[in-house]
C-alpha cells in the first residue's frame, strides 16, 4: 500500500521553528482515514454499515523534529485485531528516510446501539480487509 | 459587561514567534460563547429553543501581533441586529492597552426547520436581550 | 494555474456535523502557499531574500457549508498589488461546482528591518510574478 | 496544588458530538504550562535560564468523552524525574467526578547547545521544585 503524504503548513510551525508536537496526532486520523478508504471501508462506509469506533488511547514518540514544507510518508498497519477493537501503527519518515515519530493508536468496534461489535461475526468484509493489513510480527504471536 | 480573558497558549504561537493569525476566530468564538453566557443564552439555550445561528461572514484586522502567555482581553458588542441576522463587533486588547485586533461576525437566524426565524416575533427574550448589548454608535442609526 | 485542493479532514468537522468555520482561515494560507510556490516564490525563498510578509487583515464570506471528506478547490488571485501591500482573492468551491466560500486576505511587505519594502524597486522578481496574477477585473480600474 | 481549568469550547467538538481527540493533547500542555508557573518555573523563565524541553512522547488513555460546555480539571504529578528527562502525569476529570482521560508526556532537557542537561548541576532550583511534586508512589520505587 503507498504512504499517506502529508505536507507539512505553515500554521502546524511554533515558536521553537518547528512543528508543533499536537499536530502528529492529526496526521494519524489523516492517515487512518486513508489507509480504511483505501481497503473500501471509508468512514462514511462504516456510518452506513452501523458501526462507530472510538480512539481508545494513543501513543505517540517523537524521534526528529519536522519543519514547515517538509512532505511526510506515514505507513499505516494493524498491529492487533481483536474480537472487538484494534491496534493501528504509524511509521512518519520524512523526505531523507528518518523517522521522525512512531505512533499507535487503539480503537473500539461499537454497534449504534453503544454495544461492543463481535467483529468477524458482525462485520466478516472489514474483518476480513482488516486481517490482510495484520502486521506480519504481530500475527505469528 | 466585564471582558472576556484569553491567555494564548504556546501551542497557539508560530515560526515567526508571534500568535499564527488562525487563532483570532477561534477567540471571537470563544468571546461570544461567553457574551451569550453572561446573557443569559447559551448556546444550550439557543439549541433548547430551536434556534440554529450559523456564521455567515467574518472579518479580522490584525493591529499588533500577540505573543505566547498574553492575557488578550476581548470586549464583544452588537454591531448590528435585524430581522433574522446580527453583527458582533470584537475589539481585543493586551495587557498594555494596545488594541490587537478589531474584528467582526455575522450569524444568521433560523428556525430548526431552516426556515429565517423573526428573532423579534419567535424569539422576543433573545431578541430583548441583544438589544440592551446594541453599540450606541449604531443605534442611532 | 491549476485549483489547490484540500480534502475536509474529520477533525475539521464541529457537533453541526459541518466543517467548522475556523478552518477555512487555513485553507486560505495552504492556498495561498501553494500559489506562491507555483509562481516561484516560496516562503523559504521569501524568507531567503529577507522579506517579510505578515497578513493585515482578512475577510470570509461563507455561502455553503462543506463536510467530511470534500475535495475543496481553491483558485487563487491577486486583487491588488500596491507599493508595500496586496491583497489576495479566494475562491472555495465544492466537487459539485458550488461556491461555498469568497475569501479575501491583505499582506504587508516588511524588509527585514521591519521597515516597509517597496516591492517593485525592492523585489522586482516577485512583483513581476505576481502582477502576472493581478485579477484583470482590478487591473482596469 | 490547585486543578487546572480546561472549559471546552465549541471548535473542539467533532461530527459525533463530542470533543475532538486531538484536543487533549492541546490541554496537557495548557495544563503543564500553568503547573510550571504555579512552581515559578514558568516557560519564559525556563528560556532565560537557556533551557530547552522538548517533548519525547506522549500516552493518552480515553475513558470518557467530553462535551461542548465542560468544565475540565486537570491534575499535574511528575511520574519520573531523571538526569536529563522527566516524565509527567495528567488526570483528567469532568465535573461530576469521572475521570475522563489519563495521560502521560515525557520531556528532555537540554542546554541551548542542544547537548543534554544535567538538572539536578545545570538548573538545581528546578530540580528541587519538580521533586517537590513528584508523585509519592513513583518515588518509593
Amino acid at each position: 500500500m503507498t504512504s499517506y503524504k502529508h505536507k507539512v503548513q505553515y500554521y502546524e510551525t511554533d515558536k521553537m521553528g518547528i512543528v508543533h508536537h499536537s499536530n502528529y496526532i492529526r496526521w494519524m486520523e489523516e492517515a487512518r482515514v486513508d489507509f480504511l478508504e483505501k481497503i473500501s471501508w471509508s468512514y462514511d462506509q462504516l456510518e452506513k454499515v452501523g458501526l462507530v469506533s472510538p480512539v481508545l488511547s494513543l501513543n505517540i514518540d517523537y524521534s526528529h523534529p519536522t519543519y514547515f514544507s517538509d512532505m511526510v510518508s506515514i505507513d499505516v498497519e494493524i498491529l492487533e485485531l481483536k474480537m472487538s477493537k484494534m491496534r493501528v501503527g504509524y511509521k512518519m519518515t520524512n523526505e531523507e528516510g528518518e523517522v521522525v515519530a512512531k505512533c499507535e493508536s487503539s480503537h473500539g468496534f461499537l454497534l449504534s446501539s453503544g454495544r461492543p461489535a463481535i467483529l468477524k461475526r458482525d462485520f466478516p468484509g472489514l474483518y476480513e480487509a482488516l486481517l490482510t493489513h495484520l502486521s506480519i510480527e504481530k500475527e505469528s504471536i
